[in-house]
């Protein structure tokens, strides 16, 4: 039987999940990646990974059906360079709030957004909550790709740099054009002990052309494919073993029925 | 070079496309199609036609470019089904806006949408309008598929039923369980002479399950793979044929470049 | 007993409605209709064919009550001219979700707008369905005047054109200034297969200035208060035809009584 | 010429309105009015005073253009009760600054809203100070109809009671049963100091079954059709004594010309 | 035991409070007012008197509970000067509507604003209404101070004007330069009849530059602490003494117990 | 001169601040807090640590200034306990985007949020961002107080548990119960490997019962008024040099200065 819900019939989604299926959302963006990748990076890194995740999870007896990749997502960062398709925070906002809706009456429990933009991380966790109160869905999101990078990032590659440049080389090597990649890091900031994009004490508002007109964040000059294939496999096997985790996972508060949830 | 629009990069974006570009997004649907019909029906017809009209019409010179498929749109005649994961009239409203938005930042200046599901169509209509004013984007939608009905349908062919049932038995034969295919016509309509779906005077508010509980609106056991080639390969030309009068379409007054255009 | 459901009180509207009454709603505009027509147009021919379309209809028994026109709507496409009063598409949307509520509380579960314009018909199409799915009323919209054009317009005479024109100068010649009335037709248009007004399969958004600054679409050089007044009697004969077809209308989903129906 | 707005051509408007020009607009309302009044008092009040008010004042040289009534408004303090039809406080808001922004393209500069319905006051008045803020326009409400009240009433003769019953008996008897009418003041609160409907220093949230299962708070026994006249005619004459001021009204911040006001 | 509702725990709230508690909300604003006082102003003013009232109450055996002030409102009107932090019309009632829901959860059933600006009064009033509708609650707006006002004031002295200055002399001396302070009197108005700021019947939208730069209307030259003193105690006796009459104040519709209510 | 930006006079405010000042609001929260600490909690820490930080930052020749805090927040993960006063996710939202909108119109160009509410990051985090797209600021948040833990907390001492309870102890003994602190870990999620509250890779929607009815998720049975001061100390020391940083932290994109800023 295919793991893709929406392959399913309508009476097939009734019969064939339960309270232990697990629904798994990519989440991507078609946003600015740079002169040398391609705008659709972030949803084809996000699908990917998640597909791969649900195929090996379910060979591990994980009850996981995979939804369309939410592809437009909140690139609002990146709203000044052409290309960019980006939702307003309160278009995605909406629209999670519409999935959620519809999850909850069918009979699986859990959502996971599985995501490959950085920019949604903030909103779905927001959203996450909104869901579970809402709706009474167990709901949960995690990065569809590693933060691993280049020591020559000085931990600044979260957008066109290293890893994410790797991966695409691995995943859709015709997308990707290195003669173009260069180095754009936010060297200043790596004396900061505060201000930083992700751990840092202090969350900062910033748009992408803040560093520059490239659109890079990172260094991608030294990715390659096969840094990309290994990146790619471990982000899956984690993926799986986050899958895992979440199928195990419950709260003192039961999950209402299907029945019951809903608006 | 790729017809993806989001497989470019950003400059490549801005490089590649002018103002005789004509950017399509195909508008599918997930939503309740019978106990013989995949979900997913309407977004991978839409896909499949907007995917191949704009190759062919590419190599006949016209300059179309592909962006992904909204894939979850306004299924509210849909929404007592589980399995139907739908947007709001409102959600789906601001996605067409923001969407509107982002394309006005490009070179180019008309938008089309291929649309795989009835319920988005008046709303797209709206959203034409909106965008053409808000933006000064020349805006267009038009039906994925085609309407052709099998004898039996009475001319309610319109969920579900012979057409959409042969497209996907083409595309997708291992989507589609004709075992479980059964007709579901409302026939007393027949005899109406105002009230109907599609052409007649009188417009109505209806939900699938005003109909019965089948989720279905035609008669789908005729269909068949070879109808279906012949009704996709007809779509495909249709398509083809509408794209190339939208390229040479032009009104008194001229749209504004994009360096004036947004909000 | 008036016809008029507003000139009863509320404890006789709970009295003499049953679920077999029809709530009639006039949707009207206040637009720019060229240099010859009224703001008013639009308005003025749904009120008068909703009158006596009620009168003529309460005359063969049908049990229909009409409310006050609503007469500000969506004329977004005339934004650019003074003078026309209009709202957002989300505003009208509001205001015709908040009269569906209201609607509800009455015993009627019959509700259908006489639209005299034609922006405002694909909103109240998407509107008939979300009254249907949230309050369970049986909802319809149908034009009030009839699509009947001058040869001369080439089919495009939509807007302040022979039809319009000769109905005004039928109801209110006052109103009417043939000294001013020009035609205006988008003549490239007329060699189109695919792209049109209505009834084409590729639906298109435009201003009414993009046709030029006359704010005409059409030929009302030929009108006549004679013609006027045979398309009115006609207008009305159909909608009282429509009505009745309304009527006897169901569908297998019982409409819920007014009790349970509400958010 | 006509001194109704809607009555000009869009040209017409351009031509004959200058920034002297004083756009009226009455707001009334379809709401529960007791036993013995139709739904249609607040319109029809609002409606016959501004129009009366609109030709009289002309008549002594000011540059009045009456709109069409606002006949659906905010009556959410009858929602309880069938026939209300009431739009909800953001459904008005959107439709105030609509019109606003409406207005503020023809070369008018002040408008005036001439309320029939008590519940429209607070939110006119919010309204007022957003037209101006947003689009430059002098903006101005005022009850239609005078507050005088029978001694029976307490003070409190402010939905039905003597004045709105006299003055409908006035305009309409065929639309009173005076039969019907009864009388309904909340005595305890005559008694209090602070807490009032209007006029004193506690506002207090009501709805009007807070009073009853009548829907009237007033006393209408008293009413005569010749106290109506009496009330209608000095509604009139406060509304022309009042337009004549906003006439003549200016602060020492200039009123920005059209082409410089709109969002 | 505390007389601050916040100070209490969860458990503690719905263990004190009962169907006899009033929570009461201060409503301030932080909005130019003039060179001479300090934008707190009538923050600073709404939380002296509730809180003063609220101890005083309660020594007289009122169950009054004081939450904490609402410090950022609907300054509109001061929104064209530095230092004004003003949310919109629809933030603000977003946030009443909220706080409404949130009260409802609690055992009282008595909600009263005590408000210090005056451009909130409108939009209070109608909060009242919908948080009763909504939630049942029994909702009361008051102003905190007292609009006693200089004779040379001429009955405007509405903001920052005698009053407001005496009772910021009074209560913080340091925040005042009387050196600064300058008359700023819309003298003309003084000769209207209908148009006025309050207790008129012509309402008019109004920004603060429409009457000069100062951002003062009022006269606030002539202000003492001492006047100030006796203005701020008689403000606190009125409240006390409103609340007195709030505590006691019933409708003959009963309000649903905590558990019942909310949406 | 204060350091409340409040407490200054508007031509004040554009008197004495310049581009180098940075404006601090305090994000609090009333809601559940377990039985033995205030609903106030979260607000008393993000007032005070702010507080502080500002008058250590002015000793030290940071150019700030501190505005009233947002007390009412978003605490929808305890909308399930009386007492509980919170502001919606779009609630909060349009608030932000309103302080942004006051705030760029005075000469500050920075504005960190300081937040004692954890529900709260995500979203500051969110409007961090659209505040710098829309208005050009330089926007920061950051934690009011330290994560620092007990032992017997597992890593799970995130609502009330021992350094929330210790703060308080310290600021406000009074408003301390520790006879009814109690502990109430999570003690399975203390072998999950990705699912954590915060710095696990994958985040989860929970409201505070999914952990049992006491509110609390730690253990405050430890907490002392000592631990509290030095939690305090350390807290403040830890803003002060973080908005040293701040102060210092500059893109390479030119913030806007405040007359070209706004929207």
């Amino acid at each position: 039987m295919t793991y893709k819900l929406a392959e399913l019939s309508g009476p097939a989604v009734a019969q064939n999940l339960t309270d232990t299926s697990i629904v798994v959302i990519p989440t991507g963006a078609i946003e600015h990646h740079g002169a040398h990748l391609p705008l659709i990076t972030d949803a084809l890194i996000a699908s990917s990974v998640a597909e791969e995740a649900v195929v090996e999870g379910r060979s591990q007896g994980l009850d996981l059906w995979l939804l369309p990749t939410l592809t437009y997502t909140k690139s609002d960062e990146h709203a000044w360079a052409p290309g960019t398709m980006w939702l307003s925070a309160e278009t995605l906002w909406s629209t999670l709030i519409d999935l959620g809706r519809s999850i909850a009456t069918t009979p699986a429990r859990k959502v996971v957004f599985v995501n490959g933009h950085g920019g949604n991380t903030a909103l779905l966790g927001v959203a996450n909550r909104e869901l579970r109160r809402q709706f009474g869905l167990a709901t949960f999101s995690m990065p569809a790709g590693l933060a691993q990078a280049a020591p020559e990032e000085l931990g600044f590659g979260i957008h066109a740099g290293y890893a994410e440049t790797s991966v695409v080389a691995h995943l859709r090597p015709d997308l990707v054009s290195m003669d173009l990649a260069e180095r754009n890091v936010p060297e200043p900031m790596a004396d900061l002990k505060y201000i930083g994009f992700n751990g840092y004490p202090v969350s900062f508002g910033w748009t992408s052309d803040d560093f520059g007109p490239s659109g890079v964040i990172g260094d991608p000059t030294g990715a390659t494919p096969e840094a990309g294939k290994s990146l790619f496999t471990e982000s899956v096997h984690r993926a799986v073993a986050a899958l895992t985790e979440i199928s195990a996972f419950t709260t003192r508060r039961a999950d209402p029925p299907a029945s019951e949830a809903g608006s």
